[in-house]
């Protein structure tokens, strides 16, 4: 069978990852958003997410494109300061990503403590001393 | 500043987020392979991860080479059966990558859930009705 088989079949599929989201450079900057919902100036975002100038404002563009995040120009002291913040709706659709996200981690962690308690000779950190 | 910031200044940086691991679909096949810990059939683990089956075999290659999962070509009553197992160091990495990710889902949650006590009417919920 060469067809893509329904999502009903599909238990691990989490089709609710948004591919936009989930890139680890966007997610990162997603989250710093989030849990500052007033906004972050570019550059203390940019050291919270350990970015680099380029990578921060590429990956910005792309969140902007998207209406997930707004980009306000602003003058603090007569010195320009670029202000990065979530939108209502970016913020909806990260709370969407983050059920999923949620999934995956309830599914792994329910097997790897299923693991570790019935074989510990053989649990990950045994397997790594 | 042009230079990257010291990680320990990058409190969302989330260096654990393997890339390889961290892909959709890749993470998607290693949940699967991870909650079912004897192995899964191929044409089983693509209807789990809903893949087509040049997808499945594209990333389930990505992973071989980096010795995360095995790939064993067995018989099963004269007819050919691939079985997909993760490997006890491919184990060790997804439990690594998974404590990362379970502290995005902190990080993320805790905001999420502050933000929406403290100002309803603009919850992410509220703000999709």
């Amino acid at each position: 069978m060469k067809t893509k088989p329904p999502a009903s079949e599909a238990r691990f599929a989490y089709e609710g990852l948004d591919r936009v989201i989930h890139e680890r450079a966007r997610l990162s900057v997603l989250t710093s958003l989030v849990t500052h919902p007033k906004g972050l100036a570019f550059n203390h975002l940019k050291q919270l997410c350990g970015l680099t100038d380029g990578n921060l404002s590429r990956h910005l563009s792309v969140l902007e494109k998207d209406k997930i995040v707004e980009i306000i120009k602003m003058q603090d002291h007569n010195r320009p300061l670029t202000l990065c913040r979530i939108t209502t709706s970016g913020r909806a659709r990260y709370v969407e990503y983050l059920s999923t996200l949620e999934q995956v981690v309830r599914d792994a962690a329910h097997a790897a403590s299923v693991k570790s308690s019935s074989n510990p000779a053989r649990s990950p950190s045994a397997s790594r001393a």
